[in-house]
């Protein structure tokens, strides 16, 4: 059987580990001691049976009857994840999300730590992000010799998209996430995931489209 | 056959499209006449086959040897997605994340117009965020009367998030772009779309892991 770590899981199954992930650390935090799958999907959204699906496929989790103890699934669904052991990430682009992102505190509660913020940008460069030195994208490979960071957040204009990926790429990193509205190229091993606003508004555009909204209003429901 | 709008489109597809979209209106600032699948490959990374797929399930478009004509792709495109209107939308969250999106130009691009940005925090209300007044979000059924927008985005902490949720449903917003780390409860026919940059960064995070990063440095690709 292969390692959690060395497997690999569908993204979309992914995607619903790190949302039952986010929520049983709510659950921690309000000390619930088990929860059941049909709960979970009140509480999620995501089926029970599917929930069931996705865990099955790691091993044996829960108790009939009894339910999941939340820590301990917690912790199963963190290791998955790869997320039991704090991440370094580096960050390209110091302007409004940029700051949005540095002041996001759900960063460092799944142990993704912002270890550095670059520009390009002399007039912000020396001054701070928050806490945060806002440093010279021309030093990014070196900076990171100390921190190893594999991810990395881009966070510019269009305009300056590759140029931040390629920087972070020489600097080592592994794993870009892309708000700029470009598409990044990247090489081999390199895994991009894009962020787009506009192309999620697209896709609710074209829903309230379909669902022929023009007559709609706040009374007809 | 139902009509453009009516039509419901899987939603891979639908990101697929608003990606296409975007590219030809960069393509179509920079006077580039006509482009060919091959080409469209090359620039997003979509493959040309699935291009043509996607393209297929909505009429005969492009001349075999020649291409596509950019600008009429670009507005049957934007008609199937329907951006070819201006759509309006509300914001609710006058932090961090509501400044990047209401300096985003990346909107305007694509005709979504925010109208109105709400927030519930009295230190905030009156204040004004870029050129816009940050309004009590109490008064957002009313403002919506005027403006009667249909998508509202959710720019709140986790929880805040509902209740920003349930205003804007009450407002008549029947589509939500949700950033908050939470799971919104809707009525039927709400479409919900949830940006986690936590969800993004564990499947980045996951794909480190099973990549072997471990030993990975700035030098060995």
């Amino acid at each position: 059987m292969p390692t959690e770590a060395s497997r690999k899981v569908p993204v979309p199954a992914l995607e619903r580990l790190a949302t039952y992930h986010r929520h049983l650390l709510d659950l921690e935090q309000e000390r619930v001691a088990t929860i059941s799958s049909v709960e979970l999907e009140e509480q999620t959204g995501i089926p029970a049976a599917q929930f069931r699906k996705d865990l099955s496929y790691f091993g044996d989790f829960g108790k009939p009857g009894v339910g999941y103890a939340v820590p301990e699934l917690r912790a199963a669904i963190g290791r998955i994840l790869h997320v039991h052991e704090e991440r370094c990430v580096l960050l390209v682009g110091a302007g409004n999300l940029g700051a949005a992102l540095v002041g996001y505190p759900g960063l460092k509660e799944q142990r993704f730590r912002l270890v550095a913020v670059f520009d390009n940008n002399y007039a912000k460069i020396g001054r701070r992000l928050w806490d945060m030195e806002i440093l010279d994208v021309a030093r990014i490979r070196e900076i990171n010799e100390t921190h190893r960071a594999g991810i990395g957040i881009v966070a510019v204009p269009r305009q300056a998209a590759q140029g931040a990926a390629d920087a972070l790429i020489d600097a080592g990193v592994r794993a870009i996430l892309n708000f700029a509205p470009a598409t990044l190229k990247v090489p081999p091993g390199v895994l991009v995931r894009n962020v787009s606003f506009v192309q999620e508004l697209a896709v609710l555009s074209h829903h309230l489209a379909s669902a022929g909204d023009a007559a709609g209003g706040p009374d007809d429901v």
